[in-house]
Protein backbone atom coordinates (compact mmCIF):
# COMPACT_ATOMS: atom_id res chain seq x y z
CA UNK A 1 0.00 0.00 0.00
CA UNK A 2 1.51 3.58 -1.16
CA UNK A 3 0.82 6.76 1.24
CA UNK A 4 0.05 9.51 -0.60
CA UNK A 5 3.87 10.95 -1.74
CA UNK A 6 5.56 12.76 0.96
CA UNK A 7 3.60 11.64 3.94
CA UNK A 8 5.62 8.35 4.86
CA UNK A 9 9.17 9.82 4.53
CA UNK A 10 8.17 13.21 6.01
CA UNK A 11 7.02 11.22 8.94
CA UNK A 12 9.95 8.86 8.82
CA UNK A 13 12.58 11.34 9.01
CA UNK A 14 11.68 12.83 11.43
CA UNK A 15 11.78 11.86 14.69
CA UNK A 16 9.65 13.58 18.05
CA UNK A 17 12.15 16.55 18.58
CA UNK A 18 12.91 17.47 22.16
CA UNK A 19 14.84 20.24 23.81
CA UNK A 20 15.36 21.41 27.50
CA UNK A 21 15.31 25.27 27.60
CA UNK A 22 17.06 26.58 31.00
CA UNK A 23 16.08 30.00 31.92
CA UNK A 24 18.61 31.45 34.13
CA UNK A 25 18.20 34.82 35.85
CA UNK A 26 19.62 36.63 38.61
CA UNK A 27 15.82 37.42 39.36
CA UNK A 28 12.86 35.52 39.39
CA UNK A 29 13.12 35.29 35.92
CA UNK A 30 9.68 35.30 35.41
CA UNK A 31 10.05 37.74 32.65
CA UNK A 32 12.58 35.86 30.83
CA UNK A 33 10.30 32.73 31.22
CA UNK A 34 6.66 34.43 29.49
CA UNK A 35 9.74 35.78 26.93
CA UNK A 36 11.26 32.77 26.08
CA UNK A 37 7.73 31.01 25.67
CA UNK A 38 6.71 33.11 23.23
CA UNK A 39 10.20 32.96 20.69
CA UNK A 40 10.02 29.34 20.97
CA UNK A 41 6.16 29.42 20.22
CA UNK A 42 7.05 29.48 17.24
CA UNK A 43 9.17 26.21 16.45
CA UNK A 44 5.84 24.24 16.79
CA UNK A 45 7.61 21.15 15.75
CA UNK A 46 9.54 20.96 18.33
CA UNK A 47 8.63 19.95 22.23
CA UNK A 48 10.51 22.22 24.51
CA UNK A 49 11.04 20.73 28.04
CA UNK A 50 11.28 24.54 30.06
CA UNK A 51 13.43 24.90 33.35
CA UNK A 52 13.44 28.12 35.33
CA UNK A 53 16.75 28.64 37.41
CA UNK A 54 16.01 32.02 39.37
CA UNK A 55 18.37 33.98 41.44
CA UNK A 56 21.35 32.98 40.16
CA UNK A 57 23.16 35.91 42.04
CA UNK A 58 26.37 34.45 42.77
CA UNK A 59 29.31 32.93 40.57
CA UNK A 60 28.95 29.59 42.68
CA UNK A 61 25.19 29.20 42.19
CA UNK A 62 26.06 30.37 38.01
CA UNK A 63 28.91 27.10 37.80
CA UNK A 64 26.19 25.16 39.01
CA UNK A 65 24.23 26.13 36.50
CA UNK A 66 26.79 25.54 33.99
CA UNK A 67 27.64 22.09 35.52
CA UNK A 68 23.53 21.27 34.68
CA UNK A 69 23.43 22.45 31.16
CA UNK A 70 26.66 20.40 30.63
CA UNK A 71 24.89 17.66 31.99
CA UNK A 72 21.92 18.12 29.89
CA UNK A 73 23.85 18.19 26.25
CA UNK A 74 25.78 15.24 27.40
CA UNK A 75 22.91 13.18 28.61
CA UNK A 76 20.83 13.85 25.25
CA UNK A 77 22.99 14.18 23.10
CA UNK A 78 22.29 17.88 21.90
CA UNK A 79 23.03 21.33 23.42
CA UNK A 80 20.29 22.74 25.36
CA UNK A 81 18.76 26.25 24.73
CA UNK A 82 19.77 28.78 27.13
CA UNK A 83 18.01 32.22 27.82
CA UNK A 84 20.09 34.55 30.47
CA UNK A 85 19.27 37.57 31.70
CA UNK A 86 22.52 37.10 33.94
CA UNK A 87 24.09 41.04 34.22
CA UNK A 88 27.13 39.86 36.53
CA UNK A 89 30.42 39.20 33.61
CA UNK A 90 31.67 36.49 35.66
CA UNK A 91 28.47 34.47 36.30
CA UNK A 92 27.74 35.20 32.30
CA UNK A 93 31.06 33.93 31.59
CA UNK A 94 30.37 30.55 33.38
CA UNK A 95 27.13 30.06 31.71
CA UNK A 96 28.17 31.36 27.98
CA UNK A 97 30.96 29.04 28.37
CA UNK A 98 28.75 25.46 29.08
CA UNK A 99 27.70 23.58 26.02
CA UNK A 100 24.53 25.37 25.57
CA UNK A 101 23.08 27.60 23.11
CA UNK A 102 23.59 30.61 25.21
CA UNK A 103 21.19 33.55 24.23
CA UNK A 104 22.29 37.07 26.06
CA UNK A 105 18.15 38.55 26.61
CA UNK A 106 19.50 41.99 28.35
CA UNK A 107 23.17 42.01 26.81
CA UNK A 108 21.98 41.94 23.15
CA UNK A 109 19.49 44.72 23.25
CA UNK A 110 21.76 47.16 26.13
CA UNK A 111 24.73 46.78 23.54
CA UNK A 112 22.61 48.28 21.00
CA UNK A 113 21.29 50.86 23.20
CA UNK A 114 24.34 52.16 24.90
CA UNK A 115 25.13 52.76 20.79
CA UNK A 116 22.28 54.56 19.92
CA UNK A 117 22.14 56.47 22.99
CA UNK A 118 25.86 57.01 23.62
CA UNK A 119 25.48 56.02 27.32
CA UNK A 120 27.04 53.07 29.25
CA UNK A 121 24.68 51.39 30.90
CA UNK A 122 24.68 50.05 34.74
CA UNK A 123 24.86 46.58 34.36
CA UNK A 124 22.51 46.90 37.37
CA UNK A 125 20.26 43.43 37.92
CA UNK A 126 16.59 42.53 39.25
CA UNK A 127 14.78 45.77 38.17
CA UNK A 128 12.24 44.33 36.29
CA UNK A 129 9.52 44.39 39.33
CA UNK A 130 8.50 46.85 41.75
CA UNK A 131 10.51 47.04 44.53
CA UNK A 132 8.53 46.26 47.79
CA UNK A 133 8.12 49.87 49.81
CA UNK A 134 8.23 51.81 46.68
CA UNK A 135 4.93 54.30 45.94
CA UNK A 136 4.80 52.14 42.43
CA UNK A 137 4.40 48.73 44.50
CA UNK A 138 2.22 50.02 47.38
CA UNK A 139 -0.40 51.48 44.37
CA UNK A 140 -0.29 48.03 43.07
CA UNK A 141 -1.30 46.17 46.65
CA UNK A 142 -3.84 49.25 46.85
CA UNK A 143 -5.46 48.32 43.40
CA UNK A 144 -5.51 44.54 44.50
CA UNK A 145 -7.22 44.64 47.95
CA UNK A 146 -9.55 47.37 46.22
CA UNK A 147 -10.61 44.58 43.55
CA UNK A 148 -10.85 41.99 45.56
CA UNK A 149 -13.22 44.09 48.01
CA UNK A 150 -14.92 45.33 44.68
CA UNK A 151 -14.85 41.93 43.02
CA UNK A 152 -18.74 40.87 42.00
CA UNK A 153 -20.64 43.70 43.62
CA UNK A 154 -19.13 43.09 47.00
CA UNK A 155 -18.32 46.68 49.35
CA UNK A 156 -19.75 48.96 47.05
CA UNK A 157 -18.99 51.89 48.72
CA UNK A 158 -16.25 53.36 47.47
CA UNK A 159 -16.51 53.23 43.84
CA UNK A 160 -16.57 56.85 42.82
CA UNK A 161 -12.14 55.47 43.95
CA UNK A 162 -12.69 52.87 40.82
CA UNK A 163 -10.43 53.82 37.84
CA UNK A 164 -12.90 51.34 35.71
CA UNK A 165 -16.05 49.06 36.82
CA UNK A 166 -16.81 46.33 34.61
CA UNK A 167 -19.99 45.02 34.18
CA UNK A 168 -21.51 41.50 32.68
CA UNK A 169 -23.31 38.42 33.03
CA UNK A 170 -22.26 36.09 36.00
CA UNK A 171 -19.34 34.27 34.46
CA UNK A 172 -18.47 36.45 31.68
CA UNK A 173 -14.88 36.88 33.06
CA UNK A 174 -14.73 40.26 34.87
CA UNK A 175 -13.77 38.71 38.41
CA UNK A 176 -10.06 37.52 36.94
CA UNK A 177 -9.97 40.63 34.41
CA UNK A 178 -10.06 42.74 37.54
CA UNK A 179 -7.55 40.89 39.57
CA UNK A 180 -5.33 40.99 36.47
CA UNK A 181 -5.69 44.88 35.95
CA UNK A 182 -4.79 45.63 39.39
CA UNK A 183 -2.32 43.22 39.73
CA UNK A 184 0.23 43.84 36.47
CA UNK A 185 -0.88 47.63 36.30
CA UNK A 186 -2.32 48.60 39.39
CA UNK A 187 -5.56 49.64 38.21
CA UNK A 188 -8.75 49.90 40.39
CA UNK A 189 -10.91 47.89 38.87
CA UNK A 190 -14.16 47.07 40.53
CA UNK A 191 -16.73 44.60 38.51
CA UNK A 192 -20.63 44.44 39.35
CA UNK A 193 -22.85 41.59 37.82
CA UNK A 194 -25.84 42.54 35.45
CA UNK A 195 -28.53 39.90 36.78
CA UNK A 196 -32.05 38.82 35.49
CA UNK A 197 -33.73 40.93 38.50
CA UNK A 198 -31.75 44.03 36.65
CA UNK A 199 -33.53 43.12 33.08
CA UNK A 200 -36.63 42.38 34.04
CA UNK A 201 -36.64 46.01 35.82
CA UNK A 202 -34.66 47.16 32.73
CA UNK A 203 -32.35 49.79 34.46
CA UNK A 204 -28.80 49.53 35.21
CA UNK A 205 -28.17 48.74 38.65
CA UNK A 206 -28.49 51.63 40.91
CA UNK A 207 -25.10 51.39 42.62
CA UNK A 208 -23.59 51.51 39.25
CA UNK A 209 -25.87 53.63 37.11
CA UNK A 210 -24.11 57.12 39.10
CA UNK A 211 -20.91 55.99 37.05
CA UNK A 212 -21.44 55.28 34.15
CA UNK A 213 -18.24 56.77 32.24
CA UNK A 214 -16.42 54.42 34.20
CA UNK A 215 -18.35 51.07 33.26
CA UNK A 216 -17.32 48.61 30.61
CA UNK A 217 -18.66 45.87 29.90
CA UNK A 218 -17.56 42.15 28.85
CA UNK A 219 -20.01 39.95 26.61
CA UNK A 220 -19.68 36.33 25.97
CA UNK A 221 -21.05 33.37 23.56
CA UNK A 222 -24.14 32.03 25.48
CA UNK A 223 -22.79 29.02 23.87
CA UNK A 224 -19.44 29.28 25.95
CA UNK A 225 -21.37 30.99 29.05
CA UNK A 226 -23.15 27.71 29.61
CA UNK A 227 -20.20 25.66 29.38
CA UNK A 228 -18.54 27.76 31.91
CA UNK A 229 -22.16 27.91 34.32
CA UNK A 230 -22.01 24.28 33.98
CA UNK A 231 -18.71 23.26 34.90
CA UNK A 232 -19.88 25.09 38.14
CA UNK A 233 -22.95 24.58 38.90
CA UNK A 234 -23.91 21.16 36.64
CA UNK A 235 -27.61 20.92 35.44
CA UNK A 236 -28.97 24.04 37.08
CA UNK A 237 -31.21 26.61 35.31
CA UNK A 238 -28.32 29.18 36.34
CA UNK A 239 -26.09 26.89 33.33
CA UNK A 240 -28.96 26.49 30.61
CA UNK A 241 -28.20 27.18 27.17
CA UNK A 242 -32.07 29.15 26.98
CA UNK A 243 -31.04 30.73 30.69
CA UNK A 244 -27.30 31.83 29.03
CA UNK A 245 -29.09 33.25 25.67
CA UNK A 246 -31.76 35.49 27.41
CA UNK A 247 -29.06 36.85 29.89
CA UNK A 248 -26.30 37.82 27.32
CA UNK A 249 -29.21 39.36 25.14
CA UNK A 250 -30.63 41.43 27.87
CA UNK A 251 -26.89 42.57 28.71
CA UNK A 252 -26.12 43.59 25.32
CA UNK A 253 -29.38 45.33 25.24
CA UNK A 254 -29.04 47.37 28.38
CA UNK A 255 -25.22 48.15 27.37
CA UNK A 256 -26.28 49.25 23.90
CA UNK A 257 -29.21 51.22 25.26
CA UNK A 258 -27.01 52.60 28.10
CA UNK A 259 -24.18 53.58 25.43
CA UNK A 260 -21.65 51.43 27.44
CA UNK A 261 -18.58 49.99 25.57
CA UNK A 262 -18.32 46.17 25.73
CA UNK A 263 -16.16 43.55 23.74
CA UNK A 264 -16.48 39.45 23.88
CA UNK A 265 -14.15 37.33 25.95
CA UNK A 266 -15.61 34.39 24.24
CA UNK A 267 -12.30 33.78 22.39
CA UNK A 268 -9.58 36.02 24.29
CA UNK A 269 -7.33 35.51 26.47
CA UNK A 270 -6.85 37.87 30.56
CA UNK A 271 -3.89 39.26 28.66
CA UNK A 272 -6.12 40.50 25.25
CA UNK A 273 -9.28 41.39 27.40
CA UNK A 274 -7.55 43.24 30.12
CA UNK A 275 -5.49 45.47 27.50
CA UNK A 276 -8.32 46.16 25.08
CA UNK A 277 -10.17 47.58 28.25
CA UNK A 278 -7.29 49.99 29.06
CA UNK A 279 -7.31 50.90 25.45
CA UNK A 280 -10.88 51.61 24.95
CA UNK A 281 -11.76 53.45 28.83
CA UNK A 282 -8.30 55.31 28.07
CA UNK A 283 -6.24 53.68 30.80
CA UNK A 284 -3.09 52.99 28.93
CA UNK A 285 -0.60 54.72 31.53
CA UNK A 286 1.58 54.94 28.84
CA UNK A 287 -0.45 57.14 26.32
CA UNK B 1 32.20 78.91 47.59
CA UNK B 2 33.74 76.24 45.54
CA UNK B 3 31.88 73.07 44.59
CA UNK B 4 33.89 69.60 45.37
CA UNK B 5 35.35 69.10 42.10
CA UNK B 6 33.11 67.74 39.45
CA UNK B 7 29.83 67.96 40.82
CA UNK B 8 29.01 71.24 39.43
CA UNK B 9 30.73 70.57 36.18
CA UNK B 10 28.88 67.42 35.77
CA UNK B 11 25.54 68.62 36.58
CA UNK B 12 25.82 71.72 34.02
CA UNK B 13 26.87 69.19 31.56
CA UNK B 14 23.92 66.80 31.69
CA UNK B 15 20.48 68.41 30.76
CA UNK B 16 17.99 65.65 31.81
CA UNK B 17 17.39 63.02 28.98
CA UNK B 18 13.95 62.18 28.08
CA UNK B 19 13.64 59.37 25.38
CA UNK B 20 10.13 58.24 24.24
CA UNK B 21 9.92 54.30 23.75
CA UNK B 22 7.04 52.14 22.01
CA UNK B 23 6.49 49.00 22.23
CA UNK B 24 4.99 47.47 19.57
CA UNK B 25 3.32 44.08 18.84
CA UNK B 26 0.45 42.31 16.96
CA UNK B 27 -0.96 41.19 20.02
CA UNK B 28 -0.63 42.54 23.66
CA UNK B 29 2.87 43.86 23.99
CA UNK B 30 2.84 42.93 28.15
CA UNK B 31 5.41 40.53 27.44
CA UNK B 32 7.29 42.93 25.55
CA UNK B 33 6.47 46.00 27.87
CA UNK B 34 7.81 44.03 31.05
CA UNK B 35 11.00 42.99 29.19
CA UNK B 36 11.72 46.86 27.95
CA UNK B 37 11.12 47.83 31.21
CA UNK B 38 13.81 45.38 32.47
CA UNK B 39 16.33 46.46 29.81
CA UNK B 40 15.91 49.82 30.42
CA UNK B 41 16.14 50.10 33.91
CA UNK B 42 19.61 49.47 33.90
CA UNK B 43 20.00 53.08 31.69
CA UNK B 44 19.48 55.44 35.22
CA UNK B 45 20.19 58.48 33.93
CA UNK B 46 17.34 58.62 31.20
CA UNK B 47 13.68 59.36 31.89
CA UNK B 48 11.84 56.92 29.38
CA UNK B 49 8.33 57.48 28.59
CA UNK B 50 6.88 53.99 27.39
CA UNK B 51 3.88 54.06 24.96
CA UNK B 52 2.50 50.39 24.60
CA UNK B 53 1.02 49.97 21.23
CA UNK B 54 -1.20 46.26 21.03
CA UNK B 55 -2.62 44.74 18.71
CA UNK B 56 -0.96 46.09 15.77
CA UNK B 57 -1.78 43.40 13.43
CA UNK B 58 -2.74 44.59 9.86
CA UNK B 59 -0.32 46.96 7.27
CA UNK B 60 -2.46 50.24 7.35
CA UNK B 61 -2.12 50.16 11.55
CA UNK B 62 1.82 49.51 11.12
CA UNK B 63 1.97 52.55 8.69
CA UNK B 64 0.63 54.26 11.36
CA UNK B 65 2.78 53.26 13.62
CA UNK B 66 5.68 54.27 11.66
CA UNK B 67 4.26 58.16 11.27
CA UNK B 68 3.94 58.08 15.06
CA UNK B 69 7.34 57.04 15.31
CA UNK B 70 8.50 59.96 12.42
CA UNK B 71 6.60 62.62 14.26
CA UNK B 72 7.92 62.10 17.62
CA UNK B 73 11.63 61.82 15.98
CA UNK B 74 10.84 65.15 14.81
CA UNK B 75 9.02 66.83 17.70
CA UNK B 76 12.06 65.28 20.13
CA UNK B 77 14.89 66.26 17.89
CA UNK B 78 16.35 62.31 18.58
CA UNK B 79 14.87 58.62 17.16
CA UNK B 80 12.44 57.39 19.85
CA UNK B 81 13.28 53.69 20.74
CA UNK B 82 11.32 51.27 19.06
CA UNK B 83 10.66 47.73 20.58
CA UNK B 84 8.42 45.53 18.45
CA UNK B 85 7.28 41.48 18.48
CA UNK B 86 5.76 41.86 15.35
CA UNK B 87 6.23 39.08 12.87
CA UNK B 88 4.66 39.88 10.01
CA UNK B 89 7.40 40.71 7.60
CA UNK B 90 5.37 43.39 5.70
CA UNK B 91 4.20 45.39 8.70
CA UNK B 92 8.00 44.93 10.45
CA UNK B 93 9.47 46.55 7.17
CA UNK B 94 6.85 49.51 7.89
CA UNK B 95 8.16 50.24 11.57
CA UNK B 96 11.52 49.22 10.73
CA UNK B 97 12.14 51.96 7.92
CA UNK B 98 10.50 54.84 10.32
CA UNK B 99 12.69 56.92 12.41
CA UNK B 100 13.33 54.94 15.59
CA UNK B 101 15.90 53.22 16.93
CA UNK B 102 14.22 49.52 15.93
CA UNK B 103 15.23 46.13 18.20
CA UNK B 104 13.12 43.62 16.84
CA UNK B 105 12.42 41.15 20.29
CA UNK B 106 11.52 37.85 18.54
CA UNK B 107 13.63 37.77 15.41
CA UNK B 108 17.08 38.53 16.94
CA UNK B 109 16.46 35.10 18.80
CA UNK B 110 14.53 33.20 16.50
CA UNK B 111 17.50 33.54 13.74
CA UNK B 112 19.78 32.32 16.45
CA UNK B 113 16.93 29.72 17.24
CA UNK B 114 16.59 28.56 13.52
CA UNK B 115 20.23 28.32 12.86
CA UNK B 116 21.14 26.00 15.76
CA UNK B 117 18.00 24.06 15.65
CA UNK B 118 18.17 23.37 11.80
CA UNK B 119 14.69 24.60 11.66
CA UNK B 120 12.27 27.23 10.13
CA UNK B 121 10.53 29.05 12.76
CA UNK B 122 6.71 29.31 11.85
CA UNK B 123 6.14 33.11 12.12
CA UNK B 124 2.84 32.90 13.98
CA UNK B 125 1.85 35.89 16.10
CA UNK B 126 0.26 36.39 19.48
CA UNK B 127 1.21 33.05 20.69
CA UNK B 128 2.42 34.38 24.45
CA UNK B 129 -0.63 34.16 26.00
CA UNK B 130 -3.00 31.05 27.03
CA UNK B 131 -5.52 30.51 24.26
CA UNK B 132 -9.02 31.03 25.53
CA UNK B 133 -10.37 27.44 25.62
CA UNK B 134 -7.52 25.56 26.02
CA UNK B 135 -7.20 23.28 28.88
CA UNK B 136 -4.22 25.51 30.10
CA UNK B 137 -6.50 28.35 30.11
CA UNK B 138 -9.23 26.62 31.98
CA UNK B 139 -6.76 25.23 34.44
CA UNK B 140 -5.62 29.13 35.05
CA UNK B 141 -9.16 30.59 35.95
CA UNK B 142 -10.35 27.51 37.96
CA UNK B 143 -6.90 28.26 39.93
CA UNK B 144 -7.82 31.85 40.21
CA UNK B 145 -11.62 30.95 41.17
CA UNK B 146 -10.04 28.48 44.00
CA UNK B 147 -7.76 30.75 45.36
CA UNK B 148 -10.17 33.30 45.83
CA UNK B 149 -12.47 31.53 47.37
CA UNK B 150 -10.17 30.02 49.69
CA UNK B 151 -8.66 33.74 50.86
CA UNK B 152 -7.70 34.54 54.09
CA UNK B 153 -9.22 31.51 55.68
CA UNK B 154 -12.77 31.34 53.79
CA UNK B 155 -14.56 27.98 52.25
CA UNK B 156 -12.22 26.14 54.27
CA UNK B 157 -13.33 23.09 52.77
CA UNK B 158 -11.69 21.53 49.40
CA UNK B 159 -7.90 22.49 51.15
CA UNK B 160 -6.74 19.15 50.09
CA UNK B 161 -7.03 20.50 46.44
CA UNK B 162 -4.61 23.14 47.37
CA UNK B 163 -1.12 23.28 45.68
CA UNK B 164 0.38 25.31 48.33
CA UNK B 165 -1.41 26.61 51.34
CA UNK B 166 -0.03 30.18 52.46
CA UNK B 167 0.03 30.65 56.81
CA UNK B 168 0.93 33.97 58.52
CA UNK B 169 0.10 37.16 60.01
CA UNK B 170 -2.93 38.98 58.73
CA UNK B 171 -0.95 41.67 55.94
CA UNK B 172 2.26 39.62 56.09
CA UNK B 173 1.53 39.80 51.87
CA UNK B 174 -0.73 35.92 51.39
CA UNK B 175 -3.57 37.46 49.49
CA UNK B 176 -1.33 39.43 46.61
CA UNK B 177 1.50 35.96 46.76
CA UNK B 178 -1.85 33.47 46.21
CA UNK B 179 -4.03 35.43 43.61
CA UNK B 180 -0.50 35.54 41.52
CA UNK B 181 0.52 32.21 41.80
CA UNK B 182 -2.91 31.37 40.10
CA UNK B 183 -3.04 33.93 37.98
CA UNK B 184 0.56 33.27 36.31
CA UNK B 185 1.44 29.38 36.98
CA UNK B 186 -2.57 28.24 37.57
CA UNK B 187 -1.21 26.95 41.26
CA UNK B 188 -3.97 26.69 43.30
CA UNK B 189 -2.59 28.65 46.20
CA UNK B 190 -5.49 28.79 49.47
CA UNK B 191 -3.82 31.24 52.08
CA UNK B 192 -5.16 31.17 55.98
CA UNK B 193 -4.30 34.06 58.96
CA UNK B 194 -2.27 33.02 62.12
CA UNK B 195 -4.09 34.80 64.28
CA UNK B 196 -4.35 35.88 68.25
CA UNK B 197 -6.19 33.13 69.39
CA UNK B 198 -3.86 30.43 67.54
CA UNK B 199 -0.97 31.77 69.20
CA UNK B 200 -2.75 31.78 72.83
CA UNK B 201 -3.92 28.22 72.24
CA UNK B 202 -0.59 27.52 70.99
CA UNK B 203 -1.85 24.51 68.00
CA UNK B 204 -2.19 25.42 64.31
CA UNK B 205 -5.64 26.64 63.27
CA UNK B 206 -7.16 22.84 63.79
CA UNK B 207 -8.31 23.50 59.83
CA UNK B 208 -5.30 23.45 58.41
CA UNK B 209 -3.44 21.66 60.75
CA UNK B 210 -4.27 18.14 58.66
CA UNK B 211 -2.83 19.42 55.42
CA UNK B 212 1.09 20.66 57.00
CA UNK B 213 2.87 19.25 53.95
CA UNK B 214 0.95 21.91 52.02
CA UNK B 215 1.63 24.65 54.53
CA UNK B 216 4.16 27.66 53.17
CA UNK B 217 4.75 30.60 55.77
CA UNK B 218 5.47 34.24 55.12
CA UNK B 219 6.38 36.16 57.67
CA UNK B 220 7.32 39.80 57.67
CA UNK B 221 9.71 42.73 60.00
CA UNK B 222 7.51 43.97 62.32
CA UNK B 223 8.51 47.74 61.80
CA UNK B 224 7.00 47.01 58.18
CA UNK B 225 3.70 45.46 59.06
CA UNK B 226 2.66 48.06 61.56
CA UNK B 227 2.76 50.68 58.59
CA UNK B 228 0.65 48.57 56.54
CA UNK B 229 -1.80 47.14 59.26
CA UNK B 230 -1.80 51.41 59.96
CA UNK B 231 -2.31 52.31 56.14
CA UNK B 232 -5.31 50.03 56.83
CA UNK B 233 -6.70 50.50 60.53
CA UNK B 234 -5.43 54.02 61.85
CA UNK B 235 -4.41 54.36 65.31
CA UNK B 236 -6.30 50.27 66.11
CA UNK B 237 -4.73 48.12 68.48
CA UNK B 238 -4.09 46.02 65.54
CA UNK B 239 -1.52 48.31 63.72
CA UNK B 240 0.29 49.04 67.44
CA UNK B 241 4.25 48.14 67.14
CA UNK B 242 3.79 46.11 70.34
CA UNK B 243 0.94 44.15 68.64
CA UNK B 244 2.56 43.36 65.59
CA UNK B 245 6.26 41.93 67.18
CA UNK B 246 4.11 40.34 69.26
CA UNK B 247 2.28 38.84 66.22
CA UNK B 248 5.32 37.81 64.36
CA UNK B 249 7.65 36.65 67.30
CA UNK B 250 4.43 34.13 68.20
CA UNK B 251 3.99 33.19 64.45
CA UNK B 252 7.75 32.03 63.57
CA UNK B 253 7.63 30.30 66.82
CA UNK B 254 4.85 28.33 65.90
CA UNK B 255 5.99 27.76 62.45
CA UNK B 256 9.29 26.70 63.53
CA UNK B 257 7.99 24.60 66.13
CA UNK B 258 5.75 22.87 63.42
CA UNK B 259 8.50 22.23 60.62
CA UNK B 260 6.66 24.98 58.41
CA UNK B 261 9.18 26.80 55.77
CA UNK B 262 9.08 30.20 55.76
CA UNK B 263 10.37 33.54 53.99
CA UNK B 264 10.13 37.30 54.98
CA UNK B 265 8.05 39.18 52.50
CA UNK B 266 9.60 42.77 53.67
CA UNK B 267 11.31 43.81 50.62
CA UNK B 268 10.70 41.64 48.10
CA UNK B 269 8.24 42.18 45.55
CA UNK B 270 5.03 39.42 44.87
CA UNK B 271 7.04 38.07 41.89
CA UNK B 272 10.20 37.27 44.26
CA UNK B 273 8.15 35.85 46.84
CA UNK B 274 5.84 33.53 44.03
CA UNK B 275 9.02 32.29 42.55
CA UNK B 276 10.60 31.22 46.57
CA UNK B 277 7.13 30.17 47.19
CA UNK B 278 7.49 27.92 44.22
CA UNK B 279 10.74 27.05 44.72
CA UNK B 280 10.67 25.78 48.44
CA UNK B 281 7.51 23.88 47.88
CA UNK B 282 8.90 21.95 44.73
CA UNK B 283 5.88 23.59 42.79
CA UNK B 284 8.01 24.62 39.92
CA UNK B 285 6.70 23.09 37.09
CA UNK B 286 9.32 23.67 34.90
CA UNK B 287 11.58 21.72 37.54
Amino acid sequence: MAFPFGWNILHMASPPIERTVYIVSDSTGITAETFSHSVLSQFEEVHFRPVRLPFIDTVEKAREVAARINRNALETGVPPIVFSTLVNPASMECVRNANGIFLDLFGTFVGHIEQALGLKSSHSIGRSHMAANSEQYRNRIDAINFSLAHDDGQFITQLDQADVILVGVSRCGKTPTSLYLAMQYAIKAANFPLTPDDFERGTLPSTVAPHRGKLFGLSIQPERLAEVRNERRPNSKYAKLEQCRYEVAEAERMMRREGISWLSTTTKSIEEIATTVMQEVGLDRSN
